[in-house]
């Protein structure tokens, strides 16, 4: 597979902003194993896990990108070069942690002999790490640098989950891809296939639309709908079906789709109709309420409270949605209790669902992006329930 | 894919031991996170990211599964619910913390309102973590227990670096599905195909020999032999060329097969013939040298010190080998510094390699078991430099 990245200049621009947030945030540096944070800063996808690869963001420097020697080719498709980050290999048998001090600079960490310390209760400053830093690392750096690290989260929260333009336009067409894959998923759901087969069918179709690989396929049809977490089986689709398709991957250079409709095989039944509806205007409402200043929780409590006025409130199990971008699930998560305020750029789904355990279950999203006074969706299939025909 | 595992007395055993070693550590308890630790224990694939899901394995009193509610359906092909481990769910909105808390039994850690302790600096008992648990569930589970987790490794090292007999048979199976792949690749290593078209041949014959998935192929001809962990490229075969062929794969239940050899496009230099002889002699050093009671650092001596003698020391990049299981990489590691004691039942790779940057590498790598006496190989083709045609 052909991988892509944004130019050089994109990374350099969050490199520094990292850094700026670094420093506001009162922290010594930034250190950030392979993951979607090092993606997202350099745009590297090293997949290193037992030997350590760190880029080192100091709050005051240059940032060092620490690397085993095994692995410095791979850095090659990186803007680490371009960029002019400096390079610190290290071979077996060297002490990798003693490198990420180094790099953070001596004075603004305890040294190795000092007792580990906790953050902001002590005085070496804290470093923040990447949430995807393996336990393996995690501890043995704390150690060195005789602090416990924060997450960089919290650091680099908003400026990963606001998108430039760059990125809206690639969740965009990412949106428009797997919009293409729904608009044919009709045809491959015949009565007397299984769940497995139609998944194959849409597997080849996530590819050939221009994803570069497909992250997820859900068909969940008559009990299985109900299972929000199923992927497919062996059962067998029949007349009278609610068929729930959730699909999505990645599409270079690297930002995903998501996006579910729900299918009736024949006509639906009138209750399920009507209860369809109920969550049809769910979404539409939770949608309505998307603008710059609302809460996350807002916007889960409007589509809750759809349902919850229909007596339906029991049939919703999980969150309304979660952010999206390299990463398939990200923040923000549209979930009670995040206070969050929505801003201008953020991208999330929008995905009420209503599960009746050993019936049936529906579920519509859409991938929508927060805008100056509301929300405009990357998908843009129609809403309704996509009656096929049962025989 | 169908997936499997050993029946749930194998894992019933595995937990005793983790709770008896978790005891003898003087710890409160393992938290294990979905990885190889979690797969070894119960058998479980999950593979949740942000939402927690953890086994919790107090040192007294009994395990618990901790797993948002939508995953339960995956825990079906686990042992779990065959073991009678209790099943804690949670929902978006709960604190999945807090049950790790309370799973690990009240009494044996510090209070939520308690400082955050460094583990046998202070009263709390520490808990030990897998080692892939993210940053994103170590560090706010840190907060809630109020002290700093330590690597399971060190409780889990013995248990896992020791295969038991089922164990031993499946590598044995992963080993002999590999060394049918690399029977078959000098049919493939034909002048003007690339090292990509090499490696598609090679992925389908890695399937084609009964393993579930390929996870590496690396094919690096000429020059990039040179690069230990080059994968492959579009550069084309041609005479003269020497050609690392590094390949494996999990065969259910899931242990890795890892292998390689070098071949030669033609007739060999001889000078290229001589330096690789060494290299054979340095692998077979290593091999001779392992059995119960020897390091993991004296087996990795044993290969540098054929190689160093005959001026080829600079020429060995990397360490010895790696330990294999369930996970490619796993303890115990073969290098320079680790005084580990080898026992009976441990497995390993023995991969010395030389590379000469810019123009050719080759490297020999069989995975060994050590017996009681000394190592059986579970690969077992020829070691010799194999000399396919050059027209």
């Amino acid at each position: 597979m052909t991988t892509s990245r944004f130019s050089s200049d994109v990374y350099a621009q969050r490199l520094a902003a990292a850094a700026r947030a670094t420093t506001e945030a009162g922290l010594a540096g930034l250190v950030i194993t392979p993951g979607y944070d090092l993606r997202y800063l350099v745009g590297s996808r090293a997949q290193t896990f037992e030997r350590l690869t760190a880029l080192v963001v100091p709050a005051a420097g240059d940032p060092t990108m620490i690397v085993p020697r095994l692995e410095l080719a791979a850095m090659k498709e990186s803007a680490v070069g371009e960029l002019g980050i400096a390079l610190r290999d290290w071979v077996d048998g060297d002490d990798p942690y003693a490198l990420v001090a180094a790099a953070l600079g001596g004075s603004s960490v305890a040294g190795k002999s000092a007792p580990l310390a906790v953050a902001g209760k002590s005085a070496p400053l804290a470093v923040a790490v990447t949430d995807s830093m393996p336990a393996l690392h995690l501890l043995p750096m704390a150690e060195t640098l005789g602090v416990v690290p924060v997450l960089a989260t919290d650091v680099l929260r908003t400026l990963r989950m606001i998108k430039d333009a760059a990125e809206v336009e690639a969740l965009r067409k990412a949106g428009e891809a797997i919009d293409r894959v729904h608009a044919r998923v009709p045809e491959f759901l015949v009565p007397g296939r299984t769940e497995a087969d139609v998944a194959a069918d849409i597997a080849e179709a996530i590819v050939a639309e221009g994803h570069s690989e497909v992250a997820f396929i859900i068909v969940g049809s008559g009990p299985h709908g109900a299972d929000p977490h199923h992927e497919c089986s062996d059962r067998e689709l029949r007349s009278g079906d609610i068929v729930v398709v959730d699909i999505g991957g990645p599409y270079e250079p690297g930002y995903n789709s998501d996006s579910t409709r729900t299918y009736s095989i024949g006509e639906p039944d009138p209750d399920i109709a009507r209860r369809y509806a109920v969550l049809q205007r769910a979404q539409r409402a939770a949608v309505d309420a998307v603008r710059p200043g609302v809460t996350a929780e807002q916007i889960d409590a409007a589509a809750r409270d759809v349902l919850a006025a229909e007596g339906m409130g029991e049939a919703f199990v999980h969150r309304t949605g979660h952010g999206i971008g390299l990463s398939v699930h990200e923040e923000p998560y549209i979930v009670a209790g995040n206070r969050l305020e929505l801003q201008e750029g953020m991208a999330f789904s929008v995905e009420p669902g209503i599960y009746f355990p050993g019936e049936w279950g529906a579920r519509i999203e859409d991938i929508v992006i927060v805008t100056a006074d509301g929300a405009q969706s990357v998908n843009n299939r129609p809403h309704d329930l996509v009656v096929v025909p049962a025989s």
